[in-house]
């Protein structure tokens, strides 16, 4: 199993980067990271960690992609950045995966460059793990896709039942629509099309129908199906709510406590860990040829060897081949894209 | 002041919502309150009332709009139900404003009807006021027009920013507009036309640009402008993380206490009073000729008293003045809707 990692990615890049991969490493002893970034800045971090130090490598490339730069300038205009480099690593088959905390316009660009998609699918979709009260959930477009037509919704729908089936265990994944209201015939043009399409696809039998913002940690359904505007917002604004409610209840609730507070702040560390939306272990771009985790630009060293994690699951688990199969069997639903 | 109040509106109708309306006349010497519904569900609720009846009216009427119907057609089989009989006395100028926890679309679709609009306003937009770490933020909209147009939004912040202005105390209230990512050109066709009238508009003194998901709660700004869909997403999944953050600490957090349990347990009820989404003061319908809040469906005695005192605080504002006289100031920007 061989994974890039775009070290020069995110927010604190490249240290705690390179450090998340010397943990992964250490953690699967069939994994090999190819570091992908500037030889320069990688080896000194490295020389620092001890650990299975053969299975990591570096690919060195000289630019990076700047968190504030246009992703299509940037991409055309530093050939030698460490996401292109990345991509270009996985179409040449020379790692199975890559992940990356970089620009997610960027990494996203990349692959649309590549177009490197399975067969049949007709655009990647950025899937994100949310948790709920019912155990997690897979919601999808949260950003690859921001104006999609309904043909590219249902095929999300069949690659986020499949991640749901094959990485969270869930055996009968069951989809719903992000909408406005609950009744067929809510929500504006591309929500009721593709409400009707998903009834007259054979997903109907695993569609709940449409469902509400406030569903979604309730938990009635496995996967949650969305465009990339509306699921963008959505992802960033459970981000802020979760930091605001965090901040509010250490203020109020720990600050009423005297001799107990200790013992309530470790367990709301403890719950921070599992839910803090900005440090989940990344979010797979479904639908390309290989896998491809997109992480937090916040991300540190936790958050990158949980991503990692993922990829190299995601790999084995054969999730690919199972979504490449479903969609044959859909019937053609005639070319609404271009 | 004389506010109109659905009686019959809301999952837990007639009683707490006729409480509710005992508890704003006992609190407020100016105000009388018409309740709008059935009389003969309404009197012996009243009977078993103390406190100042001659404040209290009923207009009766026989139907009711149940939540699960659609708008449209309940508002034209049932001609006297509660909802249309609220519009109506504001319609006449019998009241000053209308307060109904019924059905949300329903109310829309009332006033859509008598398209009693302040002078130029295209659409009326639901406000919600949403808790930040730097005090409210209003948002609009949130649900009543879900395929807006540019110059929709731009009157939307218009409508919000008088009523954060004169309602909320911000001198000077900042707008930003709800995309994908900060930087000009982002989002979908809508997000981008947007941002683009605005900076081209006299609000662009005090248009932050485009904001993301997280910003909100950050404080980022005083209004936030979006549209229909992704405003009533935003706003319920804000609903739903707030009960299922809830649920979290009260389990592992509070669980994790022995003797200070109760004192953290009144700190939390404190909390879950302030930012409990679901029992918020309820939503302004901006834009309409009059005052219009739109409760939530689960909405008790509690939340019914805040949502009446809101309407008259609304109506004694001034607010639909400021707003006809801003929107009057703008220039003219051609007729982009129906």
């Amino acid at each position: 199993m061989r994974i890039a990692l775009d070290a020069m990615g995110g927010d604190h890049a490249p240290t705690p980067i390179v450090i998340g991969a010397v943990q992964a490493v250490a953690a699967d002893p069939e994994l090999t990271v190819v570091l992908v970034g500037d030889l320069a800045q990688i080896e000194p971090i490295l020389a620092q960690q001890s650990g299975p130090m053969e299975r990591l490598e570096i690919f060195h490339c000289s630019q990076v992609v700047g968190m504030q730069e246009s992703p299509v300038d940037a991409l055309r205009k530093k050939p030698d950045n460490s996401i292109s480099r990345s991509w270009q690593l996985l179409a040449e088959r020379k790692v199975d995966g890559i992940v990356s905390a970089g620009h997610t316009g960027a990494m996203v660009a990349g692959g649309m460059r590549l177009k490197r998609y399975l067969p049949k699918v007709r655009r990647p979709g950025i899937a994100t793990i949310m948790p709920t009260i019912k155990g997690p959930c897979v919601i999808l477009d949260v950003g690859a896709n921001i104006t999609p037509k309904p043909l590219h919704l249902l095929q999300y729908a069949v690659m986020g039942s499949q991640f749901a089936k094959h990485l969270l265990q869930k055996e009968v994944p069951t989809i719903g629509l992000m909408n406005v209201g609950e009744e067929a015939g809510k929500g504006n043009e591309l929500a009721k099309v593709t409400h009707d399409l998903f009834l007259a696809s054979p997903l109907k039998d695993r569609f709940i129908g449409n469902i509400e913002g406030r569903d979604i940690h309730r938990g009635v359904c496995d996967v949650v199906i969305t465009d990339g505007f509306v699921g963008n917002v959505m992802l960033k604004v459970c981000e802020g709510i979760f930091e605001f409610l965090m901040k509010m209840f250490s203020n109020e609730v720990l600050g009423s406590l005297n001799v107990e507070r200790p013992q309530a702040q470790l367990a709301m560390k403890n719950l921070i860990d599992r839910y803090d939306y900005s440090s989940f272990g990344g979010a797979p771009l479904l639908g390309i040829d290989g896998v491809c985790i997109i992480c937090h630009g916040s991300s540190r060293e936790r958050a990158i060897k949980n991503a990692i994690s993922v990829a190299s699951q995601h790999v084995r688990s054969g999730v690919n081949q199972r979504i490449t199969e479903e969609l044959d069997s859909l019937p053609s639903l005639g070319s609404d894209d271009e």
